[in-house]
């Protein structure tokens, strides 16, 4: 497959989360107007799309129908704006700039950020309860145990605050493993296991080895992630970098070493290919989607 | 129906969903354990469980197995206690004591409180989806949009982002029922219906009465507690009293005088229960919870 051809890919998916993620959010002229305001700046025009473009690559493998994952891709989307919006409060990392824009906190009020990520939680269950959005109600319902398990304390918010108590520890890599399994991993995981279950084909073995292949990639993107940030300036990145460095956080970069981290993003990359090295050429976004994360700047 | 026959249900019904929830929150020995204690801290040993009895209560009217009931009781509870904690944090009402306790942010810190919040949100949602609480998946995925729907923009954290702006301003009478339909009444009318979806008995008829019910007990729950709010001193109340006046917040004793408010509430009630005046001795439980909301002091 070309690289222009996962670029053009690349591209229609970007452009139908934002269309679909648009339509989601409550309209402007709806109350609370402030709100729901508040809540398309967190969500609309930002982000590369990652966990959407990775359910859409899993829907794929499995024959989904792209109408139906771009309503999985907004549920996983709208999670992860949350948790961008909450982590950036004051009580938290007291960031003021994301994807190159004021954080919510500092565009509205801190009350209005706390609300703001509650809102887009409920609305992420919402998209995933739609009446009739798959012919089974009982694998529509295990799409929101999926997401529910993997936001909640045993994921991304558990993540969160394994990631709290380390500030200023020096942890092992184990542990560091562990805090990112949670933080970011058990999301992408999500990402990759709802986009799967909106297609008919629901064959165990091709399912288990795409749930492989997530796995890797939520530690490969958080390694890569160590990286540039430690790397890019702020104008690059969009985001205020080397922030983890300075608020003391332990990254990959600062428990290996920039070198050995590289290594460790190459053999991040080679397992994830390898698990779904077996799949057929539908799997070709999700191998381009791997190599995009790798090299997204260097 | 005797008054102890109601109390003897009540703290049955208490009981139960205490033992539900301890089995449904994470226990303390899972990582991140101090997280977990947070979440156990910010929703066990407290509160009435208003929202729990509603549900058992409308779970009764449709031939509900408690059993099934105590999921969703959870469900509505977890929600409810979330927005409790986010809800005492210093960027919004910034208060001490909940439940007679320190508040989670107090006991703990705002970070923590900020992801159990976050966290019981997921947790809630989790308990909807298990697989196989009901023979039919599609009615529980209705129970996670009705959920979703009233926890949301447009429900619960809308009602916070409308209670935020009016404060310091003279609203209406409407307005005021606006904001309390969304804060407290989309919770209390999800509970009902949430409960009422338990049973096999869907009778389209019964399921209206109840809803009109519901609502009318979600302003009633409002009113009572502006009243009480006012007159309550601080121990009796279990929360810091008198701080919704305090904090320049219009109330319905505020706005209406407190005579008015009582008047407003006896009428609430009789609306109420002239909803379920139809149905049959298994919706007592729901007259009497209603009485008792209106009686939970004076």
């Amino acid at each position: 497959m070309s690289t222009a051809t996962f670029s053009d890919w690349m591209r229609t998916i970007q452009a139908r989360t934002e269309t679909a993620l648009s339509a989601a959010l409550p309209p402007l002229d709806v109350l609370p107007d402030r709100l729901h305001e508040a809540m398309r700046y967190a969500v609309l025009e930002g982000g590369k799309r990652v966990r959407p473009l990775l359910a859409h690559g899993a829907g794929r493998v499995t024959g989904a129908e792209a109408a139906i994952v771009d309503r999985v891709a907004c549920a996983v989307e709208l999670i992860h704006a949350y948790s961008l919006v909450h982590d950036d409060m004051p009580c938290m990392d007291d960031d003021s700039l994301r994807r190159g824009k004021p954080t919510v906190h500092v565009e509205y009020d801190d009350a209005t950020a706390l609300l703001v990520g509650d809102a887009l939680q409920s609305l992420a269950f919402q998209q995933l309860a739609e009446p009739d959005l798959l012919p089974d109600a009982a694998r529509q319902l295990k799409m929101v145990e999926h997401l529910a398990i993997a936001s909640g304390s045993r994921g991304m918010a558990g993540g969160q605050a394994i990631d709290l108590q380390s500030v200023g520890q020096s942890i092992s890599r184990e542990a560091l493993e562990i805090m990112h399994i949670h933080k970011t991993g058990a999301l992408i995981r999500a990402s990759v296991q709802l986009g799967a279950l909106c297609g008919p084909e629901q064959d165990p073995t091709v399912l288990a080895r795409l749930d492989q292949f997530s796995k890797r990639i939520g530690l490969l993107f958080q390694v890569v992630d160590d990286i540039l940030d430690c790397e890019a300036d702020t104008a690059t990145l969009g985001k205020t970098a080397g922030k983890d460095a300075r608020n003391d956080k332990p990254t990959y970069v600062t428990l290996l070493g920039m070198d050995e981290a590289r290594r460790l993003a190459a053999e991040l990359e080679a397992d994830a290919m390898d698990a779904i090295g077996d799949l057929d050429a539908r799997a070709d976004m999700l191998r381009a989607l791997a190599a995009y994360i790798v090299r997204r700047r260097f």
